[in-house]
């Protein structure tokens, strides 16, 4: 997957804004991964209503989002939004029931910060002033964001985990109320502004451009590979690949657009690499373990244990 | 301990600069320190030209660290002087043959990082376009000092941990020289300046204040403690203790000196007690481990192992 940023910043006219509508973006893509999902179909239709729920929590989450940029500047928004991470793991642990050891809660903390670390902004840069001097509600609401973002993430894995259903009538299911959502976003656009440049579906391709089409194709690709990660792997894995290509865009912005390389940048990789490891690797080979009950086998014949009462 | 960075902030002139002659206060301090460590004496005379060495080291340390200076700016001296955490934990593996787990490098490392992560420059603070822009000498000369850092506390380690001599005896030993070193840089100060001011000793307490008396007491107890954290605990414990140190520093300086809190020293704080935490917890505490050989004990009795040939 090529990185999201790149190709949005790619996307933009040279003065920086959009010559097409954003909006219609997201229902693109959705429509197109929901038509790539016809393949296999099962027929367990009761659970088709399940599908909705993440629809409804992205809608939620949407609308606290810009609550929450009324009260936050665009910088602190941006950290807080590492708070998902732990978030992540933490509803991971309590409806997905999945036990996590000290080193992996500690390895997810260290990807918070690793992430937030990358992001500090240098010397030089604008709005530093503002890093958390906003009221209390907008760090409240960043992080019931937080919450919500994770909540439909632990909530999709659920839903394509929780049967044998093919991935591509889960993804479907996933997308078509996806889709929907879209749709009734678009609608309300038109109906906020009078329909003065008329309805979204006579200008949906007003101003596409290669790249916008590009744009299109690497959020549906994207979307295919989350639903792939949440059936397949899970919740965290989707975290890590996530923070990751977020670095990985930060670093290809240094060479396309030439960003200046940071030192926290360099810090959170390290961080982030480290994380990834404590997480992942196999715990023997973290620590040396104390020896117990270890001979060579030719030693080891018979042993006896004699019978103890317990203390 | 009083952060020594704090009191000797507090010991200088309205104007930022030494009343004082900063040059007599390690001087003092040794002597001090020496004096003060003449209580039990054993007669190991034969090992005493080795307590020289350390001196030696950290002669050949501070024109290193002048050379260094020479081509980096301040900011990026900080920052290469992390380093020595790393080069003090493989001069601990290679001279001390003290083996350190997968986990416990990987908290070594962070450390770095962490107290690394505390020292970026927020935005609108002075001199970041210098930082890693100097010539390459610079960061050779760097690591040749935070090696050679290392190196002095690994020999001290060794020298303390080598026989069962009292603490007072060996502090002696390590503190004459020092005092004798010092003295000697007094002199070199006064010959390269022409004895214009007159000989070190007529003037050693010109410009001493109530506060100055206090750095020297403070250099001397941090002395007299790095020694016994050197015989009794072991350098990687010093390494924490002047990391956690300095990031408490930090903290007060917000409070003393009205510094602004960056979010940076927020997260190497996180970083740093992580790295602690992943350094001395057992390990048990950290991984949940694969169960082996558990059984109730009544439940055990006889237990055959059959004789088995290697693979």
């Amino acid at each position: 997957m090529i990185p999201q940023g790149i190709l949005t910043t790619l996307s933009q006219s040279d003065e920086g804004g959009y010559n097409y509508d954003y909006a219609t973006v997201p229902f693109l893509a959705e429509t197109l991964t929901s038509s790539l999902a016809t393949a296999k179909i099962t027929t367990d239709w009761r659970s088709v209503r399940l599908f909705v729920i993440p629809s409804i929590i992205y809608l939620i989450h949407n609308n606290v989002q810009f609550a929450t940029l009324t009260y936050v500047d665009t910088s602190t928004y941006q950290i807080m939004g590492n708070l998902k991470i732990v978030t992540t793991a933490i509803l991971f642990r309590l409806f997905l029931k999945r036990k996590l050891s000290n080193l992996q809660w500690m390895a997810i903390g260290l990807l918070a910060v690793g992430t937030t670390t990358s992001q500090v902004k240098g010397c030089g840069e604008a709005s530093c002033d503002s890093l958390f001097t906003a009221p209390i509600q907008g760090y409240l609401l960043g992080i019931l964001s937080a919450g919500l973002s994770a909540l439909a993430g632990i909530y999709t894995e659920f839903l394509m985990k929780r049967n044998n259903d093919s991935l591509y009538w889960q993804n479907l299911q996933l997308y078509t109320f996806g889709s929907l959502f879209n749709v009734a976003r678009l609608l309300a656009d038109d109906f906020r502004l009078g329909f003065e440049k008329g309805p979204w579906w006579q200008r949906i391709f007003d101003g596409y451009s290669i790249t916008t089409w590009l744009v299109v194709l690497n959020l549906g690709s994207t979307g295919l590979l989350v639903s792939w990660l949440m059936k397949y792997a899970d919740n965290i894995v989707k975290v890590y690949s996530t923070s990751m290509a977020m670095l990985l865009t930060m670093v290809a912005s240094i060479y396309l657009f030439s960003f200046k390389p940071t030192v926290q940048l360099f810090l959170g990789i390290i961080i982030c690499i480290m994380s990834l490891h404590m997480y992942f690797a196999p715990p023997q080979t973290l620590v040396d373990l104390p020896v117990t009950n270890e001979a060579h086998p030719k030693t080891l014949k018979q042993v006896i244990v004699e019978e103890k009462t317990d203390s």
